[in-house]
């Protein structure tokens, strides 16, 4: 009998959306939140679970625990355009959790949702074996703002916002056993892009938009199978975090390594008509950060990397669970 | 250093809601569902976490699991009086874990969901080293419909709906090894009061509303310090499943430890006003569901136990994670 190793995470969620039936959801499973029409607006769901032996390496902090596991929540409402309404956390833990432990994972939490202006509204607490949690964001955006996955047109320009390759170094530093604070925070203490996803959503261009944790590889090859599009991708133009480039130096195989296929970076991925990218620019400089353009979207059923003058096919490395690469 | 089972879960909940900053949330942390409030209407949220080791008895069937995950977070909602508008469902699970099970837990999820008239939405998957799931419902009430935890007054009745001791008594079973299907199915699946809920919330006479799936003393504690009162409750009019009185025979001891203190009932336990009693009992009747009055609010801060001509203080000994008794 089958294993769900021999499926890997995104084929085993095409077969849990074969069986669910259709609800009277206006976007379902397959983009980062599910969405409901409230009116003129559309209600944003979407969660994220958390375990510590696959997701919590022992360097991690319980304050980081809790920004982390509200960050990546909110990192797929900002994927959407959303603005964040409050979150519900679920708790597993085992006996032997100290009261300091659950404190410091609290506020870790807390200050996260108050850095963006949300609150954890609710939750559950249960006793399990290793530390899991849960958290479910719930958040709002004005229907004709929400940035669906769904939209790339050949022609299109490819962009991504920030840097690449934070969670890299941070994966380096802890494979390396350096105890290098800044480093590990790339990784640990993800910052998702609620801002510049508010601020693209309200340009109303951007054709498909999705956040990278899972990896820029891995994201891309997602929008190309939702779009039946391909894209060509200039790997100068990809921005590197500066702090992956000091970690490996003259290494670029490495560098290119992390930041293509590593996942983790909460960054948007996005595609907007070519004419709209000044504006754009402007616009996510409003929330003190940089849009780059990284390639555009084509009519070919393939992803190109383009290094210099050779070209070839990008290899869809990125982060899967159940059969791939992992953080620890 | 104290650990989280010198506090147990209700110290736990009380510490986290002391750490979290309050947000813009109409009710918050300490009822069954969290509510925003959108337009005449509350959104509703609430969410709840099972794992393999405590919650998932080897004798559960995959679509048993997925059944009871959705199952669990309907309860809450019915206690509020809210129509399901979609679930969110995250799925950790083992690498080892057969594609079949996976596709049954499904199956058993989305049977619960479209009995109810909803359906899954959306969710995560990750690997993990034990089963765990967390489910989080979404729905909606009118304002004016919305059943709170809070509003208890004395001189109202207590009441609550169907019988109790369902779940006590699959776990007899479970307990003893006997292969009693029917037994099982008590504990296992359960069925939430969504119906009842909503006949009841539109009557918007119910003072005070939750579901019992602690157990009914633990519940009654909960919805004594809540509201600053206390209850006398009359023993003979518990109505006992009979399911249970099959199982126990004559030894009311033991009957009675089941069905006040024993917890995965999901019914609903409520407070009204005495002159609505006819009307309510007429009201969860159109859901083919009966409704029993087992005792009333008093003044003193107690909760009494009324056998015959003896009275007794009602132990508080309902299901309580980290400390207390557990189910597997």
């Amino acid at each position: 009998m089958k294993n769900i190793s021999d499926l890997g995470e995104r084929k085993a969620i095409q077969l849990i959306a074969n069986i669910l039936s259709k609800g009277e959801v206006a976007v379902g499973i397959g983009d980062d939140c599910a969405a409901f029409e409230f009116g003129d607006e559309y209600l944003l769901v979407s969660t994220d679970m958390i375990s510590e032996k696959n997701h919590i390496p022992p360097v991690m902090k319980p304050w980081q625990i809790g920004w982390f596991i509200v960050a990546i929540n909110l990192s797929d409402l900002a994927a959407k355009g959303g603005r964040p309404l409050g979150l519900v956390l679920s708790l597993g833990l085992p006996k032997k959790i100290s009261v300091q432990f659950l404190k410091e994972l609290i506020r870790g939490a807390d200050d996260c949702s108050k850095f963006y202006g949300t609150s954890i509204v609710g939750g559950d607490t249960k006793e399990s074996e290793d530390v899991t949690i849960c958290g479910t964001i719930l958040g709002r955006v004005k229907k004709n703002e929400f940035m669906s996955r769904r939209g790339a047109k050949p022609g299109d320009v490819v962009a991504v916002t920030g840097t690449l390759g934070k969670a890299g170094a941070g994966y380096y530093a802890l494979k390396y056993g350096k105890q290098d604070k800044k480093l590990l925070k790339g990784l640990l203490e993800p910052i998702p892009r609620i801002k510049e996803g508010r601020m693209l959503a309200q340009e109303k261009f951007v054709t498909a938009c999705m956040d990278i944790s899972d990896g820029l590889s891995s994201s891309l090859y997602q929008l190309q199978t939702i779009n039946n599009v391909g894209f060509t991708i200039e790997k100068e133009k990809i921005p590197i975090s500066q702090m992956l480039l000091n970690c490996l130096l003259e290494k670029d195989l490495e560098i290119y390594e992390y930041a293509l296929h590593f996942g983790g970076d909460y960054e948007l991925l996005l595609t907007l008509p070519s004419d709209t990218v000044d504006q754009a620019i402007t616009s996510v400089a409003r929330a003190n950060n940089c849009l780059t353009i990284i390639g555009k979207v084509t009519k070919e059923d393939k992803i190109t990397l383009i290094e210099g003058k050779r070209k070839k096919i990008l290899p869809d490395k990125g982060y899967e669970h159940f059969s791939r690469n992992k953080l620890c």
